[in-house]
């Protein structure tokens, strides 16, 4: 990578045309949501509704939405698919947190650090199921295979990242790995499931490869963002996959680009066991901030997003098309 | 329950009819079963390899493959099925293990002991994963809903059971909730899906009925054997429930037949925060042995099974039918 990539402007969009697009969907989504996500259990409901209070982007059920209507898509499939969709991401945050002992996402407490790790494990398990029972309830086994392999993907792509963390004598293709499975898995089967449901199969491939391009872009940008975003928009702690030891492309490019020295000062406190301070945190922002890290891991992203944005070319223009490039625009450019 | 339930003879059965039955299909699944374990990621193919290596009775699968026997059966479908259920179920003991922080299961050092829970956690949800690949693999709508619904009891139940431990207020009716759905479930989808997969549908609710009251008669016995196994039979350590804080029916019935005093011991250890010490471990077993309360459980056992056993009347008396009657029998005469 260049090492001397342009100053991406801040966050141009909020999403508008995305959200405008798939509001009344997405209504219906919520609504599914809340009502899947209940249970005679009060510690389940507790937990998912908190989640679910928490919110976010939900920008892959999005997705599936905006995929369906690229795709001319009149039912209501898409709406327990997007549902079930979320469901995948919300297990898999829950147990992502339990194994980085986040205390903080979205600007809210974790449910870990509210309820404790052992109810994120199980009740991250109660909605993987309750996203399979809904794709049973569907009743499509395309759709079942689409989203049991991306389950399979990011599982073994949150172990790799795991196995790899602390370790700075990773690849850049190694690092691309990871994401690729454990983020734009998602994305590329919420994109899939467009065309799937609505018969236009022979757009499969292309809004499968749009959604993974999309998913690395934004992955990318994210992990820019730990080191660079306004702690308050972000909604979580800056230096987050710093202190969790995690090697990320912004340090792989500074590492390789450092002087011995530097090197140093990245294996210490990442390859090392001891609590990695404010003062180490400082560093690395210096350092990334040198090499322009940061600004060459986003440039990155937009390669990605610029790919995503190419493959949509094929389709007429429409709010859902334009809606697509705004999330493309978005994933890295985004201030949080 | 009576207080003065009959002594139940020791294991008088190795499962030697079932093992005899099933032996050249399980050696098929055990083969597929190390196939679909294994990946790129060193991690999950070693955490894998363990578990199955550690091996276990692999009772559930077993009974996939009798109950697809006795239902006449003749294909290939119940091996994949097999594996996914057996996948289902290590997976659950993998997030289990977090949850309780086992250090021993099955005589050896649990996962999360030798790799830490998040690999667990994310090995776990690797598992998972593959299970339903498996099923998706197998292309059977009714057989994905009879496991996805079976996955969501089991998280429900064990959400619940965490949310009861340490409370000695709960009703009998609450525990076996609580087990009905954490053990039991699992048995009666096992059980279900033979026949199932041989078109049997006349017999589907009968085989359910019959593996609910099994794996109720199991999980009873394995609450009584907490208290009573040899430790190197039951390959656990004796009074991990106790330690854990687990209300199980040993502890409810004498703490509901004991005395204020007693109830007061209870009340110490089982709702306060200190670590159980052995001593306390000597004294609940005393007063379970002063009130027969294991005895009482194993009774519960016993019923269960002969009424898993009634179940089994309109089959013809096959090998099938004889090995289905011993796992009932063996469920509550084991030492393990």
């Amino acid at each position: 990578m260049s090492s001397a990539a342009p100053a991406i402007a801040p966050a141009t969009s909020d999403l508008a045309a995305l959200k405008a697009l798939v509001t009344d969907d997405m209504a219906r989504v919520n609504t599914l949501i809340l009502e899947q996500a209940k249970s005679d259990i009060p510690l389940i409901s507790d937990l998912a509704s908190h989640l679910i209070a928490a919110g976010g982007k939900r920008l892959r059920p999005c997705l599936t939405i905006a995929a369906a209507t690229l795709c001319g898509y009149v039912g209501d499939r898409h709406i327990r698919l997007a549902a079930s969709v979320e469901f995948i991401h919300t297990a898999t945050l829950l147990h992502d947190d339990v194994v980085d002992d986040s205390k903080l996402r979205r600007g809210e407490a974790t449910a870990n650090a509210l309820w404790g790790n052992k109810s994120s494990v199980l009740v991250g398990d109660f909605l993987l199921s309750r996203a399979f029972q809904l794709m049973v309830a569907d009743g499509s086994l395309d759709v079942l295979k689409v989203l049991s392999d991306a389950a399979g993907i990011i599982s073994a792509g949150e172990v790799h990242q795991l196995t790899v963390s602390h370790d700075l004598s990773i690849t850049e293709a190694v690092y691309e790995q990871v994401i690729s499975a454990k983020t734009a898995a998602l994305f590329a089967a919420a994109c899939e499931l467009g065309p799937l449901v609505s018969g236009q199969l022979q757009w499969r491939e292309r809004m499968r490869d749009y959604g993974q391009a999309l998913g690395m872009a934004f992955q990318l940008a994210d992990d820019a963002l730990d080191y660079m975003a306004d702690e308050d928009a972000l909604g979580k702690a800056i230096g987050d996959d710093f202190r969790d030891g995690k090697v990320t492309l912004p340090v792989l490019l500074a590492y390789h680009q450092g002087a011995e020295s530097e090197r140093q000062f990245w294996q210490n406190v990442l390859e090392g066991d001891d609590a990695i301070s404010d003062a180490a945190l400082s560093e690395a922002k210096r350092l990334l901030a040198q090499h322009q890290s940061c600004e060459a891991t986003l440039q990155r992203a937009q390669d990605y997003a610029a790919k995503a944005i190419a493959l949509l070319a094929p389709f007429p223009d429409t709010a859902a098309k334009a809606a697509l490039i705004e999330a493309a625009e978005f994933s890295y450019r985004r201030a949080f």
